[in-house]
């Protein structure tokens, strides 16, 4: 629990001069004032985040926190939980979603195994020159939350701390902006358990058809979560409470790396529902973190928006996605270094020699 | 003529046989079906412009064109109408935004003087590396089309032959996909005027306050678009009437490289509401030209959205933009070569051994 109680006080605040600051030269570079819109907010929040005036972004990096939930044991999700797995591998071979736009943004993808159900083999898989392996891995999945936690207290707090050591260890190597992304079949059903539990919502107004569901097994999954909130009672005033009953260990992870980015100011890009559930539990934990986040999308998924609006997160980006792996998060990156680039390399006014609004 | 009258038979339907192969392929890629949303859309839709079954967007350009608008004499802008040949210098050394957005995603700008209100002098001008300049001038500005046509018929007529050479100029050097762009003191007033009469909307429901103007310009705004409506009496049915009437050589222009690109088999990205008048006249003298159009965003300016409306056309992005110049233009086109890239880069379920959905 150390690295978690250091963590949370020493995230500090955005660095509201200099942001003000940064408006003055957004204003004088050569452009109708606001013109660029929500690439000058960006502009601005990146600067207030880092506390820097010219921020640079060269080194992105995305994590890819895959685990597994004991809960697809009852059949809420379209596809296999050795899918997981699967995945992981497609991942180190550089042939996922997440590989083809990490690369278009030149990101290094970290696929962290934090918790899936089987031991896996990484030596059989030559790594994608983009993608490296990271073994966190807590447990072999979580256990089944309708019949109980699905993880322990100790477990929840491994697992954010897992999150803020992969942001400490990447410091060296280089991380200005950080995406979060996961991967774990049945995670949705767990995320829609954390947003119905700290978003007041209805589980049927926050669970989405995942994978792509029919409406057999969307009718279970809402009751597979009712019946989790049920027999778990977990506490929203507690967010570890929360996590370590109805939660997964990617979505601690997740928690842990928004926590891990903000307390040393990286900004902070969020994925899609599954990294909104644990941004959820991260703001929760430390409200003063939320903002260092940047929403990249509002998902497909049903659930996502509700979580953004608790949040008062606006999503840069609304493109009907619901894959996760940090997808949306890769895809954002690009407005990010729009936005610092505009600041950086625009000429203002007076070094251009173009005329003013007439007053 | 010639060129226009060759141009707009020679523009084909979307290739829907390999859009529906493409379809196939994207299924078969490792992610829930349709789980990337609209870059999947994407993909096949670029598949279908191109007729390419793994197309490439290396090679990108974005046109800009510049021209004056004599309606500038009646106070309609926050900005003297000089800028328009400031911010030409401005592109050429490489400060605006379109530079930097340009740069960023690998583009080359094409800076064009269609239309000027002066004789510049680019031999001062050190160009900048992304940027190369074009002289196309038709005229110094148009007319002020309140008091008759903002051109002739035949100027019309050079414009939009302009923008369909200016295509044709750049095949040798590669376009894989072709943005468009607008710089213009006045010409949100000339893009509200064809708005309005090609949307049938109310003038005040389609004119927006450009580079930012008070209540009092807006208000002598709407005005003057209106004057000019009744004064010119554009017919709706007749798109070149519209354009010589009410138009600029900017737009004109626009609407050319719109045609030409489609000709060619080219996807076109069209920015904001400049963009979005060229586009307007474009469909209406070619309706299918419609269908080899991506709308980059939807622009904060009033009246963009009628456009995009009418064409049925759904921007991609909604980042309150305003600046013109191509700018959402090159943001667009990083979601452009996303998409090619799933399409093109992504494994399989097979090539991954990944385990498809379940039964």
């Amino acid at each position: 629990m150390d690295l978690l109680n250091k963590t949370i006080p020493a995230i500090g605040r955005l660095d509201y001069a200099l942001m003000e600051k940064v408006q003055k030269k957004l204003d004088n570079l050569t452009k109708p004032q606001g013109s660029l819109g929500r690439l000058e907010d960006l502009a601005k929040h990146i600067a207030g985040i880092t506390s820097k005036e010219s921020p640079s972004l060269r080194h992105k990096v995305v994590f890819t926190l895959a685990g597994d939930h004991g809960v697809t044991e009852d059949k809420v999700s379209a596809y296999p939980k050795e899918v997981t797995a699967q995945m992981v591998y497609n991942f180190l071979r550089g042939g996922a979603g997440i590989n083809v736009l990490a690369r278009q943004v030149g990101a290094r993808v970290i696929v962290v195994d934090i918790g899936i159900a089987s031991v896996l083999d990484i030596k059989d898989y030559r790594q994608d020159i983009t993608s490296v392996f990271k073994d966190c891995k807590i447990n072999l999945g979580t256990r089944n939350f309708t019949k109980g936690p699905a993880m322990t207290r100790e477990e929840a707090i491994r697992s954010l701390e897992a999150g803020i050591r992969l942001v400490e260890e990447e410091l060296p190597k280089g991380a200005d902006i950080i995406g979060t992304g996961d991967m774990g079949i049945g995670n949705t059903t767990s995320s829609s358990a954390i947003t119905a539990v700290l978003t007041g919502k209805d589980v049927a107004d926050v669970t989405g058809r995942g994978t792509g569901i029919d409406d057999a097994i969307f009718n279970n999954k809402v009751s597979v979560i009712k019946k989790a909130i049920e027999v778990n009672k977990p506490d929203p005033d507690d967010a570890l409470d929360v996590l370590q009953k109805v939660g997964g260990y990617e979505i601690g992870g997740i928690a842990g790396i928004i926590l891990g980015s903000a307390k040393n100011r990286i900004p902070v890009v969020i994925d899609g529902f599954i990294s909104g559930a644990g941004a959820l539990i991260a703001t929760r934990l430390a409200p003063q973190v939320r903002n260092f986040i940047i929403a990249s999308h509002c998902s497909a998924e049903r659930g996502h928006k509700s979580a953004l609006d608790l949040m008062g997160l606006s999503p840069l980006l609304d493109l009907d996605l619901r894959l996760g792996e940090g997808t949306g998060s890769a895809i954002a990156m690009h407005l990010c270094e729009s936005a610092v680039r505009i600041l950086n390399e625009m000429a203002t006014f007076e070094s251009a020699g173009v005329s003013k609004k007439i007053d």
